[in-house]
């Protein structure tokens, strides 16, 4: 049970977190937060979404984000790319990075974007394509791979199988969701255990929404288990579409607080994130949904 | 890394929660809450607290709230008494448990309580000697396990000296408190280790703060550890003294939510627990502290 000596942290506040938060939303606000964001010495961010509006209308403008961004050559921003139209959109914007996005079950997928697993899959395969052509890295998402808020419990082979395919298409690191936030220790334990058989740990995230609280918990199973990629979300942006007035993704703070503690390197400036996470939550008039962010806040 | 295979809840929310909370309390509104507290399944409730209303004001009344409980058997409401006039007070209150409040840090000591720790210690033990011959059972509390507010970290060899003083005396249970919520796993890990060198699992609990998020990750540490008691507040009653607007105890809903899921028995009834949460924080007008309370209320 050796624990890693340093991680990687994907901050996905600027996309899963705001596409979540009710209220006005400008392209001038999620600059200004990426902007900080970087400051503070996050290198990997997920900047936007190339999607249409009229599913999430809160990312309509990803291509004014990007154009906006200091270039900074040692940040990452990466944004979802759910087709070819958003792909290209992607490319035409100067995306380095873009992202996939499957699930671990029928029922979501149907649910979610009206489809099996196998067809979201094939769908994901020439954007995969052009995106390598391009030059742009791929990252895969698989949502519910523990639970569904349709379907109940996931079987951890489902999440291996569709691991597989992602990494068969080019995707380099394979984010893990728990999308419902329904998972304890011992459920991740065993999900990567199974994909650990499979799957190298360093192409390898995880993705957990805070909604009953076990996120963090979670996260330090994931870390014992030779975890080093995670992703988060400042001020814990982004809310639950399952359960209203639920928690959203597990806030960037939560991570940074328990990665100093075990003294994992990060390469996060806490204060500075904490003021990121406290001038969006003003922004937006959301309470902070970091409990680090109201302690030191 | 055995899990323990059922674990004590120690209720501590009508006590450690309440006395925190702003606003109104009257000894109605705690009696309601504690009665829901025991409808819903938990046997082991901190109830109230025999100490100067001078310095807790919102334990006053104590003696009523234990003369107006149902009678259960299975139940064990407990009561605080830092001397031998709370003490005396309890018995004629006819409580059945008591407990005594330590520390580990000598700066906390000072301030909290105007004594070293060896000076409250020795306060202690002719509370707990009476007790013990009233037939009275006598916990032993020992705050800033971890970290102390004014000392910064604490040596784990510290808590153990402490704890061993107090089952001297005759505690037969020993709570260890992250009184400021500073803790991560690791000192969590190094902590256990140093105290189970000496004392028996059976007479351990966890008490830990959420101040930083990171209460949960922590009692998952604890269990992986063999620790079987758990201190928890539900709804998350309770703040922190020492950074304004930051969370308190760790919310008895989370706890049990992560024990569910890890398939370790306790006794409480989840949905109930969740609506004596919501209960109580309507009453006090506060949001409510759980995130499990949250998604399910």
């Amino acid at each position: 049970m050796t624990l890693p000596s340093s991680v990687k942290i994907v901050e996905v506040g600027p996309r899963d977190g705001l596409q979540n938060e009710p209220g006005e939303l400008t392209v001038a606000t999620r600059v200004k937060l990426i902007e900080a964001l970087a400051d503070a010495g996050l290198r990997h961010i997920e900047a936007g979404s190339f999607v249409s509006p009229k599913w999430v209308p809160k990312m309509a403008g990803s291509d004014q984000v990007f154009a906006a961004l200091k270039a900074r050559p040692e940040v990452t921003y990466s944004a979802l790319t759910p087709n070819m139209q958003g792909l290209e959109a992607a490319l035409a914007a100067g995306v380095k990075e873009v992202a996939v996005f499957g699930a671990a079950s029928e029922a979501f997928s149907a649910k979610n974007i009206n489809c099996t697993i196998a067809e979201s899959l094939e769908r994901f395969r020439p954007v995969a394509s052009a995106a390598l052509d391009a030059g742009v890295a791929v990252r895969g998402y698989i949502s519910c791979v523990v639970g569904c808020p349709y379907q109940g419990a996931i079987a951890p082979q489902a999440v291996v199988e569709v691991a597989q395919q992602l990494l068969d298409m080019g995707c380099y690191e394979i984010s893990l969701g728990d999308t419902v936030g329904v998972a304890t220790p011992n459920r991740i334990g065993a999900l990567l255990e199974a994909v650990q058989r499979k799957v190298a740990n360093q192409q390898l995230a995880v993705h957990f929404h805070d909604t009953y609280g076990q996120a963090l918990a979670n996260i330090y199973r994931a870390l014992e288990m030779g975890i080093s990629t995670i992703d988060s979300s400042v001020a814990g942006l982004g809310g639950c579409p399952y359960a209203a007035g639920a928690s959203g993704n597990v806030a960037t703070e939560e991570v940074i607080y328990l990665l100093n503690g075990l003294g994992i390197a990060h390469g996060v400036d806490l204060a500075a994130l904490v003021q990121a996470g406290a001038a969006i939550s003003a922004k937006l008039g959301r309470d902070n949904g970091s409990k680090v962010g109201r302690a030191m806040g």
